[in-house]
């Protein structure tokens, strides 16, 4: 049996060495591929191609007898790769003739991502950091495009020392939160007004398939390019109104941090012992646990900045515990019957999407047992 | 341009061609060695090869200029494939001489899971559904193993009429929760019982990697048998008390799907427009929606039966409920502060779990990108 075996595995070993050097052949395709695309200023993320692409692969594997989403899991890992290294070749810029981008806060996480990004792609890059006021008149002379990126409590009192800008300069902002800091740079500045917020963290490895949320704000004409630009980088862009905008971050972001915090708060007063937590885990609870541990590796005070930004957010939390005291009621009587109902609703809520999500989490779950085990 | 593109796309298609090839023969090498394993009686999943198996591989990777993590993500993915399709090739009976397996409840989802996999594995199944009690006695005559798989609130009846197995006979369940049922089962029948909690749900391709846990109940010698079959079909078991396994299940079971129905019902009630929703969301929202939704497309007696099933659960959900509303105090106040000094308190009990739960996440919201456009 060991012979039998061995014999076996030296094959698979054999077909694994080939699978690397077809990868690294695959890799350096696609860089040519991206080096063409970056010369005449082609997205690197071209979602109908890719669509395209896949569904052909499906075909070919399923005539050898290859499962079609295997194929396509291992593409679309290969092609993520392929997308963050296209950062090295550089990017096409799309308004050769703009004057020189300042990035205030440029040295915060999210501003040196997009200082790097608009250098590659050929802009004249310079930083305003936190303590380089003395020096701001100098850095902003001249600005094509002045960007906005510092602590949300710090964004507000920022922009009101931008009065002096260029009139056709384009003042734009990476805040969190938009109407606020829209209003702001609409009263301070006369020209192109723009907010952006990258739904985004700055670890990504490239902005293939992220989110850019633009508002306009004024002379929109004035910065299509920009919003091109993204699109070259990989980014989807999204455009909301500031107001839209704010009330879906009191979803997706100060809800959702505020649970995960609750939740850290709660877990660390219980005191389970994690390791054997995780032993007893389903894929999905491990999940959630990774999804709320992770947010203890990062800033707290960023956290409570977002959360505490609006009464909005206040509220919406407000309302949560509200209907999440309500629903405790149910248990309290054992009403199972009241607990189907309200159930029954949500499900009828999400209509079509409550299956799409099984499906896709499906995927993501068996992903994760995947990794499981991993060092 | 096009001319240049289109031969490079050729080029790429043919790189491709030859990764499905190539995955098409590891599937087969894989398929042997899993003949081989299952005549000897090997378990599927061996933790200590794959991983000495995965390092050498990434070495390999690395010199040949391919970025580690992508070969050991690609072939994690195909080892999934692997492992499911074992099932087709069977597995070594380790108790050749049991006599029959009754499964009651072995017509719901998680009953026929293990019938198929029982019956891969050389065991007489027999089925004792809901409607079969009437033959009762002539199902269970002889029994070498009972497993009892119903609904949680059916459990303790059901238990309570097994009272005339064989005193040989192994008396074990399935359910989520185990003090009661393992209670039952002790009282009941006087031979070998022993409960267990498979963690995971009926729709898994295979057991390499999932948990089972285990609680003793009496004269385990006359199943060790049993715990190493499981770990043949892939899985790890985890042995713990039935207490410390309700308690565990209090927080992994009945607050996180509580708090997912809570949600649910909030989104409702909120009603934004999911489309919106998602084109607006960072990765990880659109993680949790997708969490959240897939409940709902599940049966909501079943939920609602889990969260129901002891007072302890309801009491853990009202703690938590209690720190939400302390800590939206916090929020109330503006306390800055005092919400990173809470913040900062999780961050030392979560130790060095929070930065490995920030790497681990990272892949997994990377996959879950990768994936966001799938149609």
């Amino acid at each position: 049996m060991v012979a039998e075996l061995s014999q076996l595995r030296d094959k698979i070993d054999a077909v694994d060495k080939q699978m690397v050097a077809l990868l690294a052949e695959r890799l350096a395709l696609v860089a040519q591929v991206g080096e063409v695309k970056s010369q005449h200023g082609l997205p690197i993320y071209a979602p109908d191609r890719e669509a395209a692409m896949l569904a052909s692969r499906r075909d070919e594997a399923a005539q050898q007898g290859v499962p079609p989403d295997l194929i396509e899991d291992i593409l679309r890992r290969t092609m993520r790769e392929s997308y963050a290294s296209e950062n090295d070749s550089g990017f096409k810029c799309l308004n050769p003739e703009l004057r020189p981008i300042v990035i205030v806060g440029g040295k915060g996480q999210l501003g040196k991502l997009f200082a790097k990004l608009f250098t590659l792609s050929g802009y004249d890059v310079r930083i305003l950091g936190s303590q380089d006021w003395d020096r701001a008149d100098e850095i902003l002379d001249g600005a094509g495009m002045v960007v906005v990126t510092v602590p949300i409590h710090l964004t507000d009192g920022v922009i009101r020392r931008l009065g002096n800008l260029p009139a056709d300069c384009i003042l734009a902002d990476l805040t969190s939160i938009k109407s606020e800091p829209l209003q702001a740079m609409l009263e301070v500045h006369q020209g192109p007004v723009v907010g952006l917020h990258p739904m985004f963290g700055p670890d990504i490895s490239s902005l293939a398939k992220q989110v850019i949320i633009y508002c306009d704000g004024r002379n929109p004409e004035s910065y299509q390019w920009l919003l091109e630009q993204f699109q070259i980088w990989g980014a989807s862009i999204e455009r909301v109104s500031a107001i839209e905008h704010d009330q879906g971050m009191t979803l997706i972001q100060a809800l959702r941090h505020f649970t995960s915090f609750v939740y850290g708060v709660h877990l660390a007063e219980e005191d389970p012992r994690l390791e054997q937590l995780l032993a007893m885990s389903s894929p999905i609870y491990r999940l959630e646990l990774a999804m709320v541990g992770r947010l203890f590796a990062q800033d707290g005070s960023l956290y409570g900045d977002i959360i505490m930004s609006s009464p909005q957010n206040i509220a919406m939390i407000k309302r949560f515990h509200q209907r999440f005291g309500q629903a405790i009621a149910l248990l309290e009587n054992q009403d199972k019957a009241g607990f189907k109902q309200a159930f029954d609703q949500v499900e009828t809520w999400f209509g079509d999407f409550a299956g799409r999500f099984l499906k896709e989490s499906q995927g993501l779950l068996r992903q994760a047992n995947d990794a499981t085990h991993r060092g």
